[in-house]
């Protein structure tokens, strides 16, 4: 049987924000990042995404297979034929994901979903896009998360424009 | 007259963090990130940290030109022949530091220290080590920092290892 791949795609400033508050869409990464991110959604079986990345994605993720975590409903519950509403804390993600036979997996945040991967021991790909600017403060990639420190190795870094935005893969060793 | 220069050095994880508690010396980082550091303090004319990195890296830095930010003195005491204690609430900075004709001034944390800086608007580069590792808590580069926005130019970009922990020039544009 395939493995199921599970891959986090996120921009980041210089400092690990992933956005200045919980309801910034991420319009402040450069345009090379965006094309990237495109490329990878186009390339999932399935996306996951908190529901606030899910109200300020709406545009481009209605046309795909999502999976929306929120805590408005007891289990799952399908909310229009790709997208799907769940409760991580009543449902059994990944035996959802097998059983919906998703074998490429991009998760697109906020740092609640990308933490809740993390805290499985799920995360099998990191795809990564540093620009360079500073947030000073904001919201994080990983928040509160309970597992030990996780090492990866760096398969991939480029730069993607003059300024300097560096796309990195990061996998798990 | 030279400009001085101000210098961030510091070795990040992916997502961000300095350290797992305030109390942890860099010991986490890779032995290639710790010749960068030692090289960028010999090249230093003085070297600025706050307190609880002072007392956890004492060991080498007692042989250097040191300021080190402190609330325990009212405003400037000299220590040792090389370590001034310094309470930047009530000094001005960036005075002291030309009065005393130094030209290359490296900071080397912790997070108060670095956010000191930033909020000054005194950063002229950022050295960065990013380490192929996730803590998933602990300390940030910089905290609570008021100041907007801050745009930067990717100058370097090296892979040290096998593993891939990448040094990272950024520069003020």
């Amino acid at each position: 049987m395939q493995k199921t791949i599970y891959r986090v795609a996120a921009a980041l400033t210089i400092d690990g924000k992933i956005a200045l508050n919980s309801r910034q869409f991420t319009n402040w990464s450069s345009s090379e990042d965006k094309l990237i991110f495109r490329k990878m959604l186009d390339e999932s079986d399935v996306i996951i995404s908190g529901h606030n990345t899910y109200k300020v994605s709406k545009r481009f993720l209605d046309r795909r297979n999502c999976i929306v975590f929120t805590r408005s409903v007891k289990d799952t519950l399908r909310y229009k034929k790709t997208i799907l509403f769940c409760n991580p804390k009543n449902v059994d993600v990944q035996r959802l994901i097998q059983r919906l036979d998703y074998r490429a997996v991009t998760i697109i945040g906020g740092a609640p979903t990308f933490s809740y991967f993390l805290d499985k021991d799920l995360l099998d790909e990191l795809h990564l896009t540093i620009e360079p600017i500073i947030f000073g403060r904001g919201i994080l990639l990983f928040q509160d998360v309970k597992i030990d420190v996780v090492n990866l190795k760096l398969t991939k870094a480029k730069k993607l424009n003059k300024k300097g935005s560096l796309y990195l893969v990061y996998k798990k060793i």
